[in-house]
Formats: structure tokens, sequence, C-alpha cells
């Protein structure tokens, strides 16, 4: 008899291989490692994109390829160099370099799909989501949840450039999403410097009373750098104070969520800012799910499956699910803005953290 | 035999009756409409208290009475008339007008029982809550959640006044409060601008990496007036601009909510603000539960089961449950400030509404 | 000055204290132990009422009042010694036994209080439950939730004595109760031996996919004896063959729950079965909320706030909040049927348990 | 300048797609639609699979292939024939047919993928979940969630097959899977009519008092053959008595769930039972996720994607997302078991069924 690696071979046995072919089948037998690995094997590997070589290539792009209906977007793409073929930063998340010129406008349409967008640098571009305009400037979270019309409009002779993240690999494989085209314009040319849904709901812990159904992504369009960078500035006086704020020694963090439930901003996607003070460390961690990392400002270094990077202001890497990881700041303050898949991960219970030295083994710990 | 109304009257049923009372026992068919009415009909009535009695009160017990150990707080409640011999606003709500002269100190203590200030007018208090000092000022709202220590200190030589709004009636009620002292002087005598928790969490969207648990009660121990006559005021802009953002014509409010969850920020108390436009009104309205309301500014009628009153600034009034109430703002923008027991009524399934003319009947309406 | 205690005396003191009582206020000082104290101080006192007793004044009651329109129901309720005046056993809970003689009809109505009823002896009774004709027998457990219409008819010669259970003080003191009246007979006159609820819920773990939204109260009308005696048998064995199941040594016990959540029946009342082996008891215990228990079979010590007392079959007693309780099986198997106010403790964060040599002390413990 | 659809062709247009693809990266205009498709386009392909050839296979399978530690199984996973080059039977479902023969025993492992298992024929082996052994019988549902160690054998002479139902191909996809080897035998070889798990849970609407945190997945190891028909049975018995019961016309069915939550068995994977009477059809209809459906008894007709196929007890066919299905009952009843993506598609908020002629459209309908 065959031994359970599915090695040895005889005429019946290769018959039987045929066979289960012939009837589209396939023995557990010989691939359980590959398909149940002992721990997470990630095809996607750890990799950095600069951003000058991304705003250059956005640039270029501008130049030769207009932005109109059909193709939607001039959005450039981060491919995991472990994920040929796709359009994908990880098996889970999209994440693309976007670019509008001057007095451009991106057409309105709709999708299941989950979106924000962050800036790392420079303003003038309206998003208009359902209607509402939302103004995008440096160190804003700007989202655009599932199924809700938007377009995109530049409102000054200069270009802006941007990033998006997506759910979008997660709703191909697990064939979620619709999509329909919108206004081939935005549907309000307006530019208030604040949106309506900022003014409904961007009041620290106050509720409209005419909104107490609570909703699966965020009512809050845009959250701002003035809120997020005094958020984590308090963290830090805090700690300095000696009370307990950090998430780490050093190490200030805010998640981004929905006003409505305190819980994520969207269904699928988790949206966090981090920032390390001078000399700062974080230990490394190895997490179930993926995350992609920009670095907003300052620099540093990142440690990504055991090689050190340095990175600077712009810079994106992508951290696949247990790969381990951890950040060093050098001589200055290094802030970093992070989305990753941990929604998807917490509510189907698959979550676990291994901290070499603090936590159990990551192999055997139980979850 | 009996009718079973008991008026009935025989030897046999006079032994009946006094054997159910020899043995502890009471018959239901003697008193079922009593203890289940066709509507709620509360003892408690609705009652206006004027904030100059009430001030001019207080004032005087400062004079006459020392704040200190064992009567803890110089605190004179709101009684109901429809309730002689309790201390309390309703069946579940107590509420007082609270004293403390320039450089007194309320010792610290805590309890079991959910509590919350507001102030109408005045500042220079601390109320130190577990160890954190939280500025009070006028039109914030300062919350000491069940079971932690508390106590106040005025930094300045002048007296201030404020209310206290508490569940003492529903937690003697319900036999479920502890109390316990603690420092016979504030823990922390620092009197900076802003508390601890407001600075980890009052900013709108933003959650600390660091308090990720959600908590029953709101872990922000302030809600400051800006922040509240800022979305009361984006809120009828917008209604000006012709989108849905009142909960009436003319009529903004905000709920006051815990971040970590979006609900309310006890798990007994809840508080809003209401802001009604020159000239607005609201619907005649039934709900099941009790509040207590205080006019924060402006002046305007009350309709009070049947009974309309003026009231103004700093006004306090209290509307039983399923007594029909409605507002008028009269020449002037008309500002309230409320708390109810809702999430009790609601957490246990006993919530309807009836608004005459618009929802269905009160006493035969589905819940 | 006044001490806080309220005890000096001038004569502008006097005419403080006459003007708070002149304008419905009273001072916190004097009375702050009395409404906050340190642990909970129920009114209610423990005690017990012997079956013999309530259903020989019962049948009385059969042969002196009809039951009819207006006072609705045959039901004579446990009133506790320390709450004179009222009919209630708890100040959450109310408990009757009710009795309905053969052929008779308990009148068709709805409230919004939740009720239930358990019969520990005799059968031939239907509860007709918004139409569904529910029967009643040894062990059952039925269910009345808030709202649903309701009547009882007894398809039998012998009449049938059961108790009734329900949040009736608690709903009378929060002012939350509506009251319509129904049929004068039962709208389903039919004697299944189970009811229409039953046949679509009682499957263990089966959902009927008609269904999938999840209900305040159980759809669940009976809980059968057969599956509480099983379910109790089994927990004993599976402790005599060394695994974990039992909730002490030799104390099976299950919870009766909402099988579209997994939580309480009702929004407002516990049910609950516990069974000691012979020889077995149960550690003094301090619970906040109070408790109604019923001796279903066998005898027993149960020891109340100090004191001990023997029951046996029927016998029902109290527990008021933070009373200490314990039991003790003697000789024989000793099963109790308890309800309790759990889900209002609960579902408001009060709840806190002490067990004197395991848990920290009562008073001074954190919740 | 290039149109959006990407096929303008330049020098530097060409130069610009090398570089994407030189710094992996990849732009959106050029592949939109294949990404974002407007409505969910599987590359998966509805498939039936006869139990006939199935059992066959395996049963040759199991002279030719020892079952032992390494390849840990001898399971036959269905290959979705649009899924070439998997062991995948839709993006997100494993199926399997499991073979163990006479006196063989499957070694123990644990791993994050939940499982489970179903038996449309046979019996005579135990699964032993956590050292719990549980037997299989036909018609019963045996859960095995994550990271619970399990093993199964096989206590007669004959040999036994029945089908594996996991989240592998999510699980792969995501990377989020651990596996660990346990013992080579199964730890208890007993083999109860009855598990322990059951012994404590299956009681209809009781819970144990000593299991009161609820589980992400079910404490409950296997939902009985006997409760399934009898739960069927009683809907369709309603139906007849004009009882509303059923999910549709003469369609009878069931959800299998937690009992602690009342909601799914696990967090991935959704396992249903349906009826049809003889004559009964469903109506067609579009679903986000996928599914697999077994026949258990009677035969019938399924439409899936607009082609119909007859099929019989055991056989097995899948549908992919948005695939339009419908079923029909022919002479007799036909009985079907099925299991779905389901909680992952409505914890992410992706859910949407579209039923032509009685929903809206299902490209622009909203979710």
């Amino acid at each position: 008899m065959e031994q359970m690696d599915g090695t040895a071979d005889t005429p019946e046995l290769q018959r039987l291989y045929e066979d289960f072919d012939a009837n589209d089948l396939a023995p557990l037998w010989t691939q359980r490692e590959g398909i149940q690995p002992f721990v997470p094997s990630p095809k996607a590997v750890p990799h950095v994109w600069r951003w000058k070589m991304l705003l250059e290539i956005a640039e270029r792009s501008g130049e030769l390829v207009p932005v109109g209906r059909g193709g939607e977007r001039r959005a450039i793409s981060l491919r995991n160099p472990g994920l040929p073929g796709t359009a994908y930063a990880t098996p889970t998340l999209w994440c693309a370099i976007q670019y509008l010129g001057g007095h451009e406008t991106a057409p309105e349409h709709r999708h299941s799909q989950n979106a924000f967008r962050f800036v790392v640098e420079g303003e003038g571009v309206w998003t208009v989501v359902n209607g509402d305009p939302v103004a995008m400037r440096r160190g804003d979270l700007l989202l655009t949840p599932g199924w809700n019309f938007h377009g995109h409009h530049n409102d000054t002779d200069r270009p802006m450039a941007w990033i998006d993240g997506l759910d979008v690999p997660f709703a191909a494989y697990t064939d979620v999403g619709f999509f329909e085209f919108g206004s081939d314009r935005v549907t309000d040319e307006a530019s208030p410097a604040v949106s309506r849904g900022e003014r409904l709901w961007a009041h620290p812990g106050l509720r409209p009373l005419s909104k107490l159904e609570d909703t699966a992504s965020s009512p809050l369009a845009a959250y701002r750098w003035e809120h997020t960078d005094r958020a984590l500035t308090e963290q830090l006086r805090l700690e300095d104070e000696g009370h307990p704020a950090t998430v780490g020694q050093g190490h200030a963090a805010i998640r981004y969520v929905n006003p409505t439930t305190g819980g994520d901003v969207m269904p699928t996607i988790r949206c966090e800012f981090h920032r390390l003070r001078a000399g700062a460390s974080t230990r490394l961690r190895h997490e179930v799910g993926s995350a992609v990392w920009q670095v907003f400002e300052g620099s540093g270094t990142v440690v990504l499956g055991g090689t050190e990077q340095s990175v600077q202001k712009g810079d994106l890497f992508v951290v696949p699910s247990w790969t381990s990881w951890s950040l060093h700041a050098d001589g200055e303050q290094f802030d970093l803005f992070r989305f990753t898949d941990g929604p998807i991960i917490e509510r189907l219970h698959f979550q676990r953290t291994w901290i070499p030295g603090v936590s159990d083994d990551g192999a055997g710990g139980t979850r």
C-alpha cells in the first residue's frame, strides 16, 4: 500500500490519481501541509515601495493617461512581488497611489468594496461621497465605505497625489463585489473646508439625536490631521507625566473608529496611526492578518521578516500575515499610518499574536 | 360567591381576607388595576423648580451647613410633590443643586450609583474622579460613573453651584448600592484646564490603541460646552442649507455618548442637550420613562400634562413617565439639558412612544 | 455652623429646613446613609411560605371567589413582611399561587409585564399565549412575555394550582406598564400535548429558517420537565465520571434561555432549576438582586440571612438582595426552581457576588 | 494621450507600463472591470459530483492508500472545475468525502480551520473532539471548530464514508491557519451513543449554569438526525394546519446554531437542512456567497445558473456566489443538507439577495 505522502507508485495507484483528476477531485494526503501549514505561510512577501518612485511614476501617468469613465481612476496599485499577475498588496488589501491633475475630475461610481484615502502631502482635491464634498488635506483620512457613490475633483491648478486603500482583493476572491457607474462629474462641486458628515459627527462623545441607528461603517467621512496629531501628542505627554496612555514605551497610537459603535471604521479595514518618539522601538511581533504602512513624517528603520530597511516620508511597506515586524525611530519622531484586514480576522475569530520573549511561542500557543 | 371586584362580603370571605393578611398574602383581584394600570400612572407629578429659589436656598445652606465627612455633600435634592417622604425627583432619578463655597472641599467617596454634574453657570470647582482633576465650567457635563472615587474642591474665593443627577432612587429601590469613604481631601489638588480623560478620549473618532476594551460607562469624564454648542449650531445650519440633521423642524439635539460603544454615557442614565430656534416647538409626546430638564439659556414654554408654564435659565422641571410634554421657544433661542432613565427602559425593552396625531394611540398601540 | 449630620439647631437652620420642605426640596446630608447605604439594605426580608398553607387558602378562594373579567385571575400573591401594604415578594418580583377550578377559564388579557408559570404539581390547564394553547404539567416552566395575549382554561373536572412569577413590582415602580383586555374566553380551546411554539423551537441547536430575527423574549412558550430532569441527571452523571459539568460539588443547575440569543428567557426575569445530591450543600453566598425559590421535590435546609429553616415540596422562600443564603440537601435529592431579577441587575451593570472565604469581602470589594 | 482603456500605444506609454512592472506596480485603469465587476463573477462554476462515483473512488483509495500521520486523512476533495490546480469546492469552502476502513484510526491533530462532518449513510465511526468521543450516524452533523484536537476511529469491521466541510480555502487565502499534530491514536477509544457535549448541551432552551460564557463556536459537537427530522416534520405539519412555520410553500428548513448565541455554529461556516414536499419548488434566487449542497434523501431537480440537473441521494453540488439556483422535488420528499460561507459574508456586511420577480434587480439594487 502507498505511504500517505503519496510517493508510492503502482499501476492501480496511478489509475486512482488519474481518476481523481478526471472526476474533479483531489486527494488531501498529498497536499495537506500545502493547504494547512503549521503556521501561516503567505505567498505575499514583505516589500517596500519608495514614495519618490511612486510620485514620479504617477506624474508621468498624469501626463500620458487621461482620467475618465471606464478606467475610472488614475490609480497605480502596489503589486506584491509574491503575488505576480495580480494588482494586490496583500491577499486582502489593495493599495494605490492616485493622481489627479489640476481641475481634473474622477467620475462618480459606487461599489461594494470599502475604500479610504490617506494624504501624505498636498491638498486641493475634494472627494464627493454620496453628494457630500470632503476636502482632502495632508494627514487626513477620508472614508468611502461600500456602496457609497463617490468621485473626486481637483479644485486647483496643481496636481495632487494620495494613497487609496481598499478590500478589492478580498472582495474579488470571495466574489462579493457589485459595481455601478454614477455621474460623470461630481454631483456637488462646492469646496467647503468641512464636510456635512463632519459637521454632524465630528464632535467628541456627541451623537445627533436624529441618527441613533448604528451603521456598519463610520458616518464620519473625514478624520482630520489636527485631531490625530493632538491625540498622539497628548498620549506622549501623559506618558511623560507618568500616566498610562501609550501602547508601549515611547509609542503612541490611535485607531480610527466608527462613532456609532466605537469599532473599526469599515467592516473589513482597520486604520491606525502610530507615532514613535526619537529613539523608541516596538517589540518584534507576529500577527495574523496583513497590513500596509506608510511613513507620514520622520524616518526610521523597519525590520520585516528579519530584514532591516530604512524608510522615509511617503514610503510604503507591506507586512504579510505572521511575518515578524518591528519599528525603530531614528533621530527624530517617526509617524506612520497603517491599515490592515484586522476586522476580517477578528470577526471570524482567527486572531493570534506572538511577541517572542513575551507571549507564548507562535506555533503551539493557544489562541 | 363574591364578585371579582372584592365587594361582596360574607363571614367566610371576611375570614379568607383575614387569613390572607395573617399569612403574608394579598389577593390580586382586589387590586389588579392598581398594580397593572391600563397606561403608566405615575405617583410622581410634573413640577417646576425655579433656579432663583434654588440658588438662594443653596447660598443660605452654604452659610449654615458645613460640608464634610458623613453628610458628604452640600446637595439639596428636588423632592417630587407626588413622592412625599422621599428625596426623589422621579422614581428612578435624583437631582440636586450642589453648592461649594470658596476653597471648600467635598471629601472623596465612591458608590455603585451613577452620577453626573451639569453646570448652568459659574466655574472654579474641580471634581477629581479616580484621581483625575476635571474642571467644571458653564455648559459642561461631568461624569462620575458608578464605583469611581470622586471628591470636589473649589480652587477659588467664590462659591459655585451646579446640578447633580444620579440613579439613587433606582438603586435604593432595587437594593443594588454599595458605598465607601475615600480620602478626606481630593487626591489631586491640581487645577488643569483639561482632564487626563479628555486628553486621552476627546478626539472625534479616534480611540487610544491602549484602550481597546469597551467600558460600561464612558471613559470621558467631561463633555465640554464648546463642543456641544458647535454640534447644535451645525445642525441648525445644515437644516438651513436643506440637509437632514435636526430631530424636528427648528429642533437640534445631541445625545452624550460613551465613545467605546456609541451608546449612553452610563448604564442607567441618558444625557441630552436640546436647542430650539426662536419660535420653534416640539410635538406633544408621551414617552415611557421619566426625565428631568434644566433650562440652560433663553426662555420658553413647557406644556406638562396639559399645563403650560414659562421657564427660564436654570429652572428645572420633571416629566414623569407617559406624561405628555412639549416645548416652545419664545422670542429667542431656547437651550435645555435633559437627563432620563432611558437606558433602563430600553435595555429592559419597555420603551414606547406616542405622538398624538402621528403615531398610534397610546393605550392600544403595539410596542 | 451645623454639623453635617443635621443635629445642630438654630433658628436660622430651622427656617432653612422649613424652606426646604416648603419648596419641595430635601437635604442630602441628613439622609445620605439612608439612601446610599454601605451595602444594600433591603426593606424586604427573607421569608418562607408553606405550600400546604398556600394550597389550602387557594382552595378556599376557589370556593368563595369566582374568576372573571376585572379581577382577571384567582391569584394570591406573596406579600413580603418587610413590604407591608404591597403585594410584592421583593421590590422587583411578584409571585402568586394561582388556582383554577374544573372547567373554569381565566379571560385573556395582555400587559407589558413579563410573566411565567411554574407547576409544582397537577395538570389539566392550558394557557393560551397569543392563540397558542400550551399544556401545563408538573415541572414545566411556561412563559408569557410582555404584551402577549394570554388566558387559561381548565380542560378537566379537577382544580389545578401553580405559581405565577412577574416583574409587576418593578413595572409599577418604574411606571412602564400597559394593560389591555382581550377575549373573555381563550381564543383556542384545543388541548394539544405540545404547543406550536415548542413544535417550532424545542429542537436542541436547531432554528427555523423562517425565524432568523432575534427576539427580546424567548419564543419557546414551554420548557418541559422531561428535558430539565434529563439535563440535571446528566450533569450529575458527568460529575460522577470526573468531568466538569456541575456548578459546585453535588450541585447541578440549568438556566432556562431564549434560543434566539442564549440569554435569559425574558428581559427582566431569570429562571433556573437547581438540584442537590443527598447530603450536598452550597457555599454561603451574597448576591446583588432578589430571588424567589420553590422546592420542587425532596426536602432540605435553607439558611437565609443566618436563620436556618427546613423546607419541603412546594414551599416558597424569598432571598432579598445581598442577604446571605445557602442550601443543604438532607437525606434525599433536593430539587428547586428559582427566579430572580438577574437580567435587570446585569444589564444595568450592578452585579456583585460575595462568597465569604472565597471571594473578596462584600463591602470593600471591587465590582 | 492614451484612452483610459489602456489601448493607446506610444513609446512613452510603453515605457511607463514597463516601469510599472519593474517597480511592482499595476495600473487600475486597464483592469478595473476584472477586479471590480458589475456583479460577482466567480471563477468557480456550478458543478455536480455523483455519490456513486465518490463512494467507488473512496473505496479504491481505502484499498490502496493507508491512513496515517502526515497525510492525516483519507479525504478526497471536490475540486471545482473553475478552480484548477486547487482542491477547493468554492473560493471559501473545502468539501471532501472521507473514508475509514474497519478498525482504522485517523490520528489526532488540530488546526485553526473550522470543520464539520455530515453523514449521508453508514455508522460505526467515533470522532473524538478534545477528548470527547462523538458517534457518527446517518443524518448527523458533527462539529470540529477551529483549534480543537480531533481524530476518528472506526469501531467496527465495516468501512464508513462521510463528507467533511471546512473553511480551508478561505484560511489558506487569508493566511490565518495554524496546524498541530496530536496523539497518533484517539485519546479516548470509548464508543458511547451520546457524547459528553450533547449530555451537557442538547436540551432545548436549557443552559448549564457552569457554562455561562458565550463561545465563538457551538459547544454542541453533534446535531442528531432524530432532532432535525422532527423539526422539519413539525414545520410541514404546522404549514398544513395553517400556521407560519416554513420558509416557503412546501419548503421546511432549519439552521444549525450555537446554543450560547443562537447564531451560526462556527464563525465561518453556516449549516442548514432543507426539506421539500413532493412537487414543491423554491423560487430562483441569487445570493452573495457560495454553497455546497448534498442530497440526503429523495431525488429532485436543481437548476444552477440556468442548467437543470437531476440529483439523487448523496449527490453533491456547488453554487458559486450570485449564481442563480432553484430546487424542485420530484415525486417524493426531497431532503438536502447545505453549508455555506454565509457567516463570512454577513459579518463583513456583503450580503445581498435577488429573487427575480420578487426583490429588486440584482445589479442596481441597494444592499
